[in-house]
């Protein structure tokens, strides 16, 4: 694997996600066969569903990690079609792109969503949303932990206490596809009833694995459902699958995508390894010098400060005075890969760099950092 | 990959899927990291989606295929959701625990499902389908073509005829996920309007992908649907990502599993290489020998005649006199995973081979003959 992530042609992906893979992590991928239901898979599922506990930050017995072939978007669809009745009413707190899709999601569904947006680049207000959490009976709240397209985070700690307090019975339910390894998560402790992420982000595995974990009063409203609104995304189906393969032995639902799932077993293992605080705290000062440095070089931040600025990525406005497709045109002329902005206000105004997993602890970002530099000097 | 294919503790994996993997495709899992909008990707994509055609036997350039993140069972969401109004009619002609499940699977969607059921390891006879759709208007028919619990393969090319003639409406979906790439399959030419498959079968890939086909008219309506009643498993939202892949541009809906489908890709390409008929032709030739081996030694087959048999697996009743697990355990214990039956009214009773792909041009199938005449021996 070495010897192909080495390829002159091989571009570094710092965009966010898929991001770069550790060299142990590809070669997983390549595991030969093995049938779902061997004595070696079911130890690798096993390890997965356990470590997810560890990254969730869960000690629940009765709240349970799902991992389902498939990706992050799957995951809004589990939420619609075992979390919601038709009818029922949900408030998405939009801090862009991801959040709408989701609101969207919701409705195929049949819930009836109110959408809340905040400004771009920021957060919506703590008291706007007690306000219309006062206003309305909500079944669920859904919080974008990280909104990718603005590279914004919510306060999900801080959101929940005010949904405890308020509505106590309405379901906290997180997008956490670009948090999950990268900002602190508390499931437990913040009472958190769902919260779903993908395999290509800070869990540092290839795409193709939708992952998400549910509280104990989730699960069972899922599995007490009388009809759950979709089959392969059947909380009712999956979960009695999960507890079989976490406690040692395997069952049958759907054929599970065993090499992405043991690929995923090692990348858990390194940050389980290394302390998911410790991962989390080495993604919060790679960011932070990041943005330094951008910053020191007249680059504005998409996020209007930086306690709503996410750890894992960084969205940018293009510097002044060039050219946003030059400029990325340039970067991968020297053999990286970042990504343009998708937020419908401010497409084609700025770029996103990933920085998350592998790429923080192999100084990829720094020899982006001075692929920038060098950039903005010839374009300049 | 060689070197790993090789270590001592892997077992021959001879179950109707997950299958064997060549070196080639285990090296295509481990492809760095790619931008799902990269070139690199996007050329990788196009290739999958122009063979699949191929495999498909399609030319019709209004008909797509479809790879999505999932697994076979995701297809059954896919026809549910897309090509199903709530209180439609649908006929499944069931031969066996899959056919079963994918009623299951439509009845989520509000399909009014009626199951006609053949004998265990038989097909329908021909005159009750026709007696059946002359009885009722339906929607669509489906059929399992091969039924990986009976290893039954059914005559598509045969009911097809049946209900152009008796309904020409209805449409025809194929349950395909044990029979893509080791049976004759004429997408066009049978008049079929949506075809699964799964990644980790005759098509030679880990699990992890979702494969399907849709003809022009299964396109249109699925496209024109009002509200499609899932999200992830949209044709509505896929159908446009597909034709920009597949025209040799990027698209966003949700992250592709990219190194699964460039894994595809190179599956793709040695089965387009040695010629989709001489595939099938290869497989109907490994089954015919493995059949005629097992027979010799006195064991029976499920199917009830050569007929009816799948090509791709195996199932066959454990020999008299032999205790099932012991069998099972020994063929483990000389290297090979084989499956147990699933079929409600056998289990325990039989076992299933799969017999696709990688393995019969690397003589696995022999090398689990010897193991099995050595196993009787020892047993007995």
């Amino acid at each position: 694997m070495a010897t192909n992530y080495k390829q002159p042609d091989h571009k570094l992906t710092l965009i966010p996600g898929p991001i770069e893979f550790s060299d142990s992590v590809l070669g997983a991928m390549a595991t030969p066969s093995q049938a779902h239901t061997s004595p070696e898979f079911v130890k690798t599922f096993q390890s997965v569903l356990q470590n997810l506990r560890k990254v969730f930050k869960s000690t629940d017995s009765d709240a349970q990690g799902y991992v389902v072939a498939g990706s992050g978007t799957l995951g809004w669809d589990v939420a619609g079609a075992n979390l919601i009745e038709k009818g029922d009413k949900v408030l998405v707190l939009s801090t862009g792109f991801f959040s709408d899709n989701f609101a969207e999601a919701l409705k195929v569904y049949d819930a009836q969503v109110d959408v809340v947006t905040a400004p771009v680049g920021d957060v919506l207000p703590f008291d706007q949303i007690e306000q219309q959490l006062k206003k309305e009976k909500y079944t669920a709240v859904t919080i974008t932990h990280v909104d990718t397209s603005t590279a914004v985070v919510s306060d999900v700690a801080k959101i929940s206490e005010i949904v405890k307090k308020v509505s106590p019975e309405t379901l906290i339910v997180v997008d956490g596809v670009c948090s999950i390894g990268s900002e602190t998560i508390e499931f437990d402790k913040w009472g958190i009833d769902f919260a779903l992420t993908a395999s290509q982000k800070a869990l540092g595995t290839p795409a193709g694995l939708s992952v998400f974990f549910a509280s104990s009063r989730a699960v069972q409203k899922a599995v007490n459902k009388e009809k759950p609104a979709a089959f392969f995304a059947s909380l009712k189906k999956w979960t009695p699958i999960m507890k079989a393969y976490e406690s040692g032995s395997a069952a049958y639902f759907a054929t599970p995508a065993i090499q992405t799932i043991t690929a995923l077993k090692v990348s858990l293992d390194e940050i389980v390894g290394r302390g998911v605080d410790s991962t989390i705290s080495k993604h919060e000062e790679a960011s932070t010098n990041f943005k330094n440095e951008l910053e020191a070089l007249g680059i504005k931040l998409v996020p209007v400060n930086r306690d709503v600025a996410a750890h894992g990525l960084t969205a940018a406005y293009f510097p002044e005075g060039v050219n946003g497709p030059d400029f990325l045109g340039k970067l991968a002329s020297k053999g990286f890969v970042v990504a343009g902005g998708i937020h419908k206000e401010l497409v084609g105004k700025y770029f996103r760099v990933g920085h998350m997993g592998f790429s923080i602890y192999e100084g990829h970002v720094d020899r982006l950092l001075a692929a920038i530099k060098e950039t903005l000097k010839e374009l300049k």
